[in-house]
């Protein structure tokens, strides 16, 4: 595991071409602390470069996903600081991070259990494949506190479209996971934690049978095509094909193809 | 009610922080008429500054929503003068109003009977939480008088994604309330009006239980996100997020949740 | 049938107002060969001014939709010739056309049977209205070949949201028509090709009651939409919407609408 930065707030296990990023606070339900925040930045800039790391699964120590801001911590830190700069500063901080993780090469499968409120539902939208159960709690019920869903906003309209980003945070609305699943918010809906475990493997494999460099380019492709010009996007696109075409992953994966064999990449029965 | 303007197609009813505005020309099916509108541009005008109301909830007279344009106008009006400049005019009066209603500060509820058509149907595309009864009546049939649905087809592109709003408007294709809530045109599809009396209900319980504030903060940050650069609208957010965090509703939020009591803003019990 | 091309590749047939383009390479499964491309071009811009045609269905020769890209040609010619800026110019050639046929100012009903893989599932995202069958089987498996779905990427992302296409490029899973119709992919899955057939005879008659001027300006704008500041958009859109209450349509369709008879323009019955 060398190149992976210590961290007190994250357990990392690293298994093969797969990482596992779990959230470890159970006692603060993994709210998203500072210090928190801060390793799993150092994390990311650890792993993005790299690409025998192809996946990154993330979940919550103790059942528990996120249940999102440090809400003690806003009292005894910002409001008795009462220095907005330093607020803004920080909260801005989050959105950053959001920015990353969205962005890595890496594949990033979410287990969502228990819960993910406020920020912790922020970071399921920017997974790559989000799996809850039944039974996980979802929630934006900041504006009940007297403050926005500020840094998520962005990340929840364009992942369930902005007509339901707009209810569910100016109602503060609750839901399970089923509804999670119907809103485009996770893909699937499990019925317990096996049945999640289970839903895990069948996703790995798919993963495994994909050539990491091509998922690299693909996640790079799709999430230009979401803020720049159609054009630029396709020329971006045009290059990254090329690139992909004439690289050692494209010959083995066309010449797999075409003989009827696996492509070398595939590690997994 | 005083700040409040003089109106005649419109019925209005202030009940603490709640506004009913009610379309009031049912012997037209409430249609879009340029009267109806510039009274509406009026009260939006009047309430946009106005923390004290909170949610306005709108819905036609006579159990009809809103039947859209004023047809027996285009002929009578538009095509007798067949003056195009003041027809674009007239036609985009409209749109502005739906920006207007759509950036709204309040939570804006609509209660969508009878049934929503070409106009009708874009007044909902602006709405916070949408509900419709099963027996709702939706359709974009502009085309088939030989006409675009104009300015409202960006609206309702947003609302439904590009895919839903092309097929619906290319085949004036018409549909009920189920269907409504299935393209994410409304939120709630209700057996009939009591129920939606009864969703009402709760939703207005769900805004009392959020502050204003926070609220017209968070509407402002995700309808900029829609048209902003991503990094720009988390500047933005951040900032909102410090000024609430100081502000009146931010520490009464904060510290209600803390001592586990409801915060002042909430009315209902 | 002067001024369509003469094509090997694909199959025309018009009949009235509709124009049949069938994708006519079986042996290959429809895959979209450079030579296949070249011809969908040709056939798009000559019909692109033509109101006479006022929709287009497409559909593959032999059940099948289409496969996707030429595999064979990727290692015969891409891998073999290794010239990086010819695959780049070759790649952005279908991207190209993907922009040509979203933009085509007919309505596009394409009817998605037997599979639609990879560059075929592309081009189902630009259809108005597409129509499958619940045995028609889609996935996008280009990273387990080594290469990104490069220009189709924007297209996919636009049409089922980045959500779900970030999960199915990067997994390459597989799934049919129901999901197809759950994800906003097709807009209609149905149970066999007769009742396909019967749907697309609906649809073709809801079509028929639009005025093709009217739905042309409408798809301009809605796709206009998609790309322009919301003001820009309106100020278009009230410019179309002008030209057409004073055009020979316009007045047909409005005054047909009052005297409540069928307007000129619907040829079936």
């Amino acid at each position: 595991m060398s190149g992976l930065p210590e961290t007190t707030m994250l357990l990392l296990n690293r298994d093969g071409s797969r990482l596992d990023l779990t959230l470890n606070n159970p006692e603060r339900r993994n709210a998203l602390s500072g210090e928190m925040v801060d390793e799993l930045h150092q994390v990311l800039d650890a792993i993005a470069p790299d690409r025998s790391i192809r996946t990154v699964v993330m979940r919550g120590a103790g059942g528990m996903f996120c249940a999102g801001g440090d809400i003690k911590g806003f009292k005894a830190g910002f409001q008795a600081d009462a220095d907005p700069k330093a607020i803004a500063a920080s909260n801005r901080t989050f959105g950053d991070f959001l920015i990353k993780l969205n962005n890595l090469p890496q594949v990033v499968v979410m287990l969502v259990e228990g819960a993910a409120m406020g920020g912790g539902l922020g970071l399921v939208c920017v997974s790559d494949v989000a799996i809850a159960t039944a039974e996980t709690r979802f929630s934006m019920t900041e504006t009940s506190l007297g403050i926005p869903p500020a840094q998520i906003a962005p990340f929840v309209a364009e992942r369930l479209g902005v007509t339901q980003a707009r209810r569910l945070m100016l109602t503060g609305a609750r839901f399970k996971g089923g509804t999670a699943a119907e809103l485009g918010l996770v893909h699937f809906c499990e019925a317990d934690t096996a049945a999640l475990e289970a839903r895990l493997d069948e996703v790995l494999g798919e993963i495994d049978r994909c050539a990491p460099g091509a998922n690299a380019a693909t996640k790079d492709i799709v999430l230009t095509s979401r803020r720049e010009p159609l054009a630029a996007t396709l020329d971006m696109a045009a290059d990254h094909f090329a690139a992909c075409m004439l690289s050692d992953e494209g010959r083995e994966g066309v010449g797999a193809f075409l003989e009827k064999r696996k492509a070398r990449w595939i590690e997994r029965q």
